[in-house]
């Protein structure tokens, strides 16, 4: 099964966060069943808010990469493609808002489950539940929308 | 005059996004005046979205650090104080809510205001814009508590 991700067109897959193509980034990989998708992510010891705990500013960034993904797979899926076949049916963030629900502790590796809760072809409303050890502590809602054709880059890769 | 991040205590200095203890972080400065605090970050070219725009993931985390600075700033002033007169005043994220309102530029240097819009001890609301050349690429309000004792490091630094 591959990750949403990893079927993001070439020129479109140097995100910091998700880029397959980009070695300096996270590479979050996001599987996808249809109906909900999981990916998991060890932070880095210096990926740290406080000693002891995972920094509120990447936990946002999963869940944003996260989010996006699943935007992409749920399109898709409504315009009858599989993702590859739709070109640049890639989403941007339009609101990404995060709840912190407890200190996410550092030293394990953090699972994130989202699923769609609106689904329109340019537009689309994404929650994650960001998890350490079975407890949730952080929980994201995400306004996707198409990436607009200023941010298309222009050698179509 | 001194960045907030820079009067917080040793212990506490480690922020991926601001700490300036953290050799592979951000190490956001914000400069406050009483009023407003400003900030100035240079993102790496690897910080991309899509090539030729910053992020989302970096915009919030840096978004995120400006506004727990600010809401350090302003509360230890509301109990009379400066900063490194109050030990462990320092703020934790409880919700991160950003508009990525135009696509940000990669490759100029990124200038964030803040200011808190509700100031109480123990909770600080505060609003930021992130511009890129003097346009507005993204609003947050971030709502900003006291950093909850079972976050506080053990050894006392």
């Amino acid at each position: 099964m591959s990750a949403i991700q990893d079927m993001y067109p070439d020129e479109l897959s140097y995100c910091y966060g998700c880029g397959k193509n980009n070695p300096d980034g996270h590479r979050l990989k996001s599987y996808w069943d249809g109906v909900e998708a999981v990916a998991h992510f060890m932070p880095q010891p210096y990926h740290m808010a406080i000693p002891g705990f995972v920094y509120g500013g990447l936990i946002a960034s999963l869940i944003d990469c996260h989010a996006t993904g699943i935007a992409s797979a749920a399109a898709s899926a409504v315009v009858g493609g599989d993702m590859r076949g739709v070109p640049r049916l890639r989403f941007v963030t339009a609101n990404l808002n995060v709840d912190y629900l407890a200190p996410t502790p550092m030293g394990v590796e953090l699972e994130l489950r989202g699923r769609p809760i609106e689904v329109k072809a340019r537009k689309v409303v994404v929650e994650v539940t960001l998890s350490a050890l079975g407890q949730a502590c952080a929980r994201g809602r995400v306004v996707a929308v198409v990436m607009p054709d200023a941010m298309a880059p222009r050698d179509g890769g």
